[in-house]
């Protein structure tokens, strides 16, 4: 017997980029497109290569594919949203956008059930349904980018909270008195182990001490997260501690996430994720001090496994969820 | 049409005493007493005590109640339990017991159901049940005792975790390189916020700064977190700031879950939350400056309601919920 195959749209709408697929019902990326987001433009010219994207899947599957297997689309999208309503409130990663109607707004467009969710709920999904969270009951994902970003499972279901906006899993105090985060409080997990606070710190430590390091070659200013890893490969000892930091203060967070929700698993993805040699073995120690031994020792801390696939695998989920 | 009334005994095993009682459907503490837990009397003991005090309720209804309607008995535990086994793996508050089989020991004692759960599991199911969770969906219970304890209520079930033992919420990390807590992790919240950490700043301030306290009437040794309330409520102006010093960092924690969790409510029981009108003020406005604004603004932050009663009431819950 054949098992019959559904499909969804999930697009993942990010800062920059816009990446979209056709994901069958077992989770399987069938086809992929990458368009700009250019939220410069506005709400109605992203709504417009959104639906360019999804005619473009669309069409790729005309004759292969009968149109009603295909479910719906289901939209990953940056910052605080109103999912009653289907509104984007506020997006300081759009250009500020406030009170976009975007799930009415692409309904217009395609005459498909839409569905949306914060990027990093959809990235928490993802990996739940078919990566390194697949067949854990309780799961954190921890995303370092230029934030640090994340998502709760609980019972094998996304957590949204009381008021949906639960998971902001970046925004924890881990050092009262600490560093003044973009959020307004201080001393955040994601002013320590985001990948802009890696950049800062090599940055600031360049700037202000003697230290040694092939990065000094560089503009100062210009240094990203990921010159630091790339020097750290190429043997600079500067770069690999101050992954090692980023690491440990990682650690840290995971050793809160572990205490609160005693998980089956912690996932850690993001672009910084890409140095796991650096942060992982360094986080792994710090959460070991930190976390109740009976917590740690069934615990699982695992890289992130399908990228930044995540995102769009998720939020296709989002309609085979309904 | 009278609605028919059902019975379960709740047990709450605490380090010093041991409240039981007969509680109804609805909540309702019909019957209480009270003996010591005498923990160093080991485990056969504690179970007789037990035993006695659940006959003691039972003979005081005889006659009046249907034995039918009574329900099973529901025990709260602090330390580590092995909830499959009906085991207490360890206990540092009875004396180091290590594996004990409380329920089977109970059980071969009074021939009713028995269940049990971690004290601070049963307060947060007490808290929501009739308490001041009633009716969230989602809450954090926050006890303020010797140490921070607490339970997390999701979709209005008590969530354990993958493991049983989900829930450590005085052992978030709050101050990264802070003071070095009993469990061996530094900077938790306990380590700031709990009335023996109250204390203890206290007590280290009389006796290493020079400052004036009608506290050092005492032996300073001997100092509690209730003589701190007590002189603050005697106009003591140190007294009044090492309360609002753990305020603030109870505020540090509030926000902590609040942005992980947005839960309805937070909920501040324990000892020490006796000192409200010191910690809550203070830790509203250390926990507004630290939380995002769309959760804090819906959510609430509320004393616990059933002060001691909150264990051997959730308790007896675990009965009415099987």
């Amino acid at each position: 017997m054949v098992e019959k195959k559904y499909y969804a749209i999930g697009v993942d709408i990010g800062g920059t980029n816009m990446p979209s697929s056709l994901v069958d019902n077992t989770g399987k990326v069938v086809y992929a497109i990458e368009k700009k987001t250019l939220p410069e433009q506005g709400p109605e010219a992203l709504v417009l290569r959104i639906s360019e994207s999804i005619k473009e899947l669309l069409t790729y599957f005309k004759g292969t594919l009968k149109k009603e297997t295909i479910l719906g689309i289901g939209l990953g999208v940056p910052g605080l949203l109103d999912g009653k309503k289907g509104e984007i409130v506020t997006c300081p990663n759009l250009h500020g956008w406030k009170n976009v109607p975007i799930v009415n707004l692409v309904k217009q467009k395609i005459k498909l059930p839409v569905l949306m969710d914060n990027d990093a709920n959809c990235a928490a999904i993802g990996e739940h349904w078919v990566g390194a969270g697949k067949g854990a009951k309780n799961s954190i994902l921890l995303t370092l980018g230029s934030g640090v970003g994340g998502g709760i499972i609980i019972d094998n279901k996304i957590y949204r909270g009381s008021h949906g906006v639960a998971g902001e899993l970046g925004h924890i105090t881990i050092v009262a008195e600490g560093i003044l985060c973009g959020c307004g409080n201080y001393g955040c997990l994601e002013s320590y182990a985001s990948a802009n606070a890696t950049a800062k710190r090599a940055k600031e430590r360049l700037r202000n001490e003697n230290v040694i390091s092939t990065l000094r070659e560089k503009d100062i200013n210009q240094i990203t997260a990921q010159d630091i890893f790339l020097h750290a490969e190429s043997g600079d000892v500067f770069s690999s501690n101050i992954l090692f930091e980023s690491g440990k203060y990682l650690g840290v967070g995971i050793a809160v996430f572990a205490n609160i929700f005693d998980p089956d698993v912690i996932i850690i993805g993001g672009g910084l994720s890409a140095a796991e040699k650096y942060l992982l073995p360094t986080a792994i120690d710090e959460a070991d001090r930190r976390t109740f031994k009976h917590i740690m020792n069934k615990m699982k801390i695992k890289k992130a496994k399908l990228g930044n696939n995540s995102g769009m695998i998720g939020a296709a989920k989002l309609i085979f969820d309904k």
